[in-house]
């Protein structure tokens, strides 16, 4: 069945209703529906058009009286194509259940008078439809219940629908219903082949569908905590005055000095196609894209430094590369950081910073994702402790030698169970010292004349440090592997899509 | 001279006062002085601490009677190393202008008492001292003028200084002056080897030093722009309640169907150092990283739908790559895009997204750097064109077929100078025809069948598009080649850091 244009057919709300349709899709968001608490008796009667992909559905064996609705294992359907995820011990139920009255799926109204206190044999089935759209995280068994359906539907279906919302029928959690009057658009699904039609779901085997997983309750959790988290670091640092700079990714300079890289390049061609012969290569990087060799930047903040020391305080947010094999829970090949640069400031002066900024992320998403949260977060921790002043050489090149000879001016700020969030130092702003540094460490002098060049002119102490944005999302979603945090993780083997 | 820690010695400032420091780094930036307005007065007598860089310093000889402060070319000083870059045809002077009298540079304070009124012979010279900290653009020579220095500092020279706020001496068009009390850092500056000593700097040949261009006045107000239209197009998004889901940069799949694609692989190895001979490789890409072929991302408008198939309106900002190498003013190897993808639309949903996207990114700037953009932006355009229906042939595999047979779902937003700025479109839904149009375009099966399967399960109607935010850096600063618009741009033979 083929959507149709729903401009002419779009119901008319009246500007004071809660029911404006989403910007641009021309159809309401079930969070709008579902979040009105207290207000949803203003909503009966209301028409609406609603759409989602089934997550469940259920067929319920209509009694005399009408059956309260209740989780699915403990309802008399006989069928039953529920889709649970399974998130460490616990499991999550009902996002939106739509509740299906017999009838064909159709785009005609049906429009049944039900009077459970009266019996009519042969009494019809109910069908119930657990339907997501993304909007939000319903922790309970509310319901919105459309009219119009034979059959369940399979999990994956998707669908788009015009209806009334009413007064529930039956006695459930439920606080509003949806009759529904007209059926849009059915997307159908191949059940036998969709990666969600499983009953249990553990996150790992998920990884595999990386491309369906956002349709799961937990991974949609994620996807909003992520994207709330996202705003609230451009929130909090362009609060504070600082400028955002976007760092190159295709890099010359090895910003730590040790890392393993990714090469860049259009030497190997595109054209080594499955059975063709391969060419013998020689890599003459004076042929390559940028005429040398050229890598995945692993950080941005040597880049950063150069826009620190001529407009203050700045930051960057973006992907960042380690061609490390390694398995790790904490660290794919593909990562986000933000990175923060301080003209005029020292290592305390970063560690401060770091910690507001720490604070300020775990606030927002207490205030702004509260339901998520709850959903997803089991564990709560008191503080992160701070850890500074290391030694030498276990930290990038560009680090402020300390006094003593021996340690830089460096910070770890970690915690349970992920360790290292953030890590930061003060810069080394004396040249001559710089320059001993990089020959201590063996690197090419030449691949640093230009971040030499910006303690040769004009220098000034300066500090700053890397949040690992995938481990504040893993921390604060309380999920134990980073593949889980990323859309689309990139780890040693693996790269599917 | 080494800075200080400044914590024990910063200037008491109560809490009404204007001149709250810049969180993190001690300092109060110059844009809290400058654009205090009327409200200067107020500041008369206030200390503090301020630091950047000296765009350029002059000493004027003294005369019986205070001499007005006017632009260097008019001044009658013998030395003058002012730093001027050329935009265009217009010049601009002044960014912050810091009078420094006669006396030596040290931290301590120099309080003399100067009365215009009474010739002393011999006469001290005046020192003026432009310093620019990034923190805005002044288009008039307004100055705030310390009294601490026997000589001109070279351009490039870094300072931190505290002093008091004074109502200035002379009668020039600055309305407020600064007296230094303490030196706390001096950062000298190879003047022979700064690239920005030169006397005129046109924005070509500042692109050979894109890590010290940021201290230009141009480069300075292009990335406060910049920035503010970073933050504006999430605010855009997330006020509409769309999620930003951060795609994948290394990838298997080739999003368009016929870009030039970076290759992203560690086959080559890390250590074909100068000198040294270079082995003979046969490229297997069992053995690469991620055990085939994989690329840097042209666009991530197909990962994007994945999320949009699950959670409705999302949107991606990162950098994309075309390994193109041809010269253009409007492309370069590595740009930043906003890509957008929504379920349950159609094509003209996206193009009144785009519209309302562009709209609101420039009423933003208008309202957020208007001085900026007085400075440099000189051509106002009516309004962008939309362009609507392609050939089929001309737009990516993924573009839904229209009815005709011939053209494609796909539209450009078009502007004078610029050219496309948006391109958008409404994907193909229907999976029958996906799999022609890849087989039309000849395109490897197996790299799209994750693609497909968001057809096969649940298929939805859905659209987007991606705006090049490179060109609306360019489009509101009003320059004319991106190189100028990217902080640290990549082009054929180009990647110097």
């Amino acid at each position: 069945m083929e959507s149709q244009k729903l401009e002419s057919q779009e119901p008319k709300v009246a500007t004071s209703s809660p029911l404006v349709p989403l910007m641009y899709s021309n159809r309401v968001v079930l969070k709008t529906i579902l979040e009105c608490g207290d207000d949803e008796i203003g909503l009966f009667g209301k028409t609406v058009v609603v759409g989602g992909w089934v997550k469940s559905s259920k067929e319920v064996k209509r009694e005399p009286m009408a059956v309260p609705l209740k989780p699915p294992e403990a309802s008399p359907g006989p069928k039953d194509v529920t889709c649970v995820e399974m998130v460490q011990s616990r499991i999550p139920f009902f996002k939106t259940i739509i509740r299906v009255f017999g009838g064909s799926i159709s785009a005609q109204s049906v429009r049944e008078k039900l009077e459970p206190s009266i019996p009519k044999p042969p009494p019809p089935s109910k069908f119930y439809l657990q339907i997501n759209d993304g909007s939000c995280f319903k922790p309970h068994d509310s319901a919105i219940v459309p009219v119009s359906a034979s059959q369940v539907l399979p999990t994956g279906t998707c669908i788009l629908i015009q209806g009334v919302l009413e007064k529930p029928s039956t006695h459930g959690k439920q606080t509003i219903e949806l009759k529904v009057e007209k059926v849009f658009h059915v997307g159908t699904v191949e059940s036998d082949a969709y990666p969600l039609s499983r009953k249990k779901l553990p996150l790992d085997s998920l990884r595999d569908s990386s491309h369906i997983r956002p349709r799961t309750t937990t991974v949609a959790s994620i996807t909003r905590i992520r994207s709330a988290l996202d705003f609230a670091t451009h929130a909090f640092f362009q609060n504070h005055g600082f400028l955002q700079v976007q760092v190159p990714i295709i890099t010359t300079t090895d910003s730590e000095g040790f890392s393993e890289k990714f090469q860049v390049t259009t030497l190997l061609g595109n054209t080594s196609k499955k059975g063709e012969p391969v060419t013998t290569l020689r890599p003459d990087y004076n042929e390559d894209f940028f005429g040398r060799q050229s890598y995945l930047t692993v950080s941005g903040r040597l880049h950063l430094e150069s826009y620190a020391c001529a407009l203050g305080n700045v930051y960057s947010f973006g992907p960042r590369f380690r061609a490390e094999k390694t398995v790790s829970l904490k660290q794919v090949a593909e990562m986000w950081i933000v990175e923060v640069e301080m003209a005029f400031t020292q290592l305390e002066d970063s560690m401060k910073c770091a910690e507001d900024c720490f604070k300020f992320l775990c606030r927002w998403i207490l205030d702004h994702c509260s339901q998520d949260m709850n959903f997803l977060a089991d564990d709560h921790y008191k503080k992160p402790v701070i850890i500074y002043d290391f030694p030498k050489a276990v930290k990038p090149f560009y680090v402020r030698l300390n006094d003593d000879g021996k340690t830089v001016a460096a910070f770890d700020l970690v915690l349970p169970k992920i360790g290292r969030v953030i890590t930061g130092s003060q810069s080394e702003e004396r040249f001559d010292m710089l320059t001993t540094r990089i020959k201590d460490f063996d690197l090419p002098r030449d691949q640093y004349e230009w971040y030499q060049d910006l303690r040769r002119h004009g220098t000034v102490k300066h500090s700053g440090f890397s949040l690992g944005f995938d481990l504040m999302v893993l921390l604060t979603t309380g999920l134990t592997d980073v593949r889980d945090a990323i859309p689309f993780p990139r780890t040693h083997g693996k790269a599917s899509n």
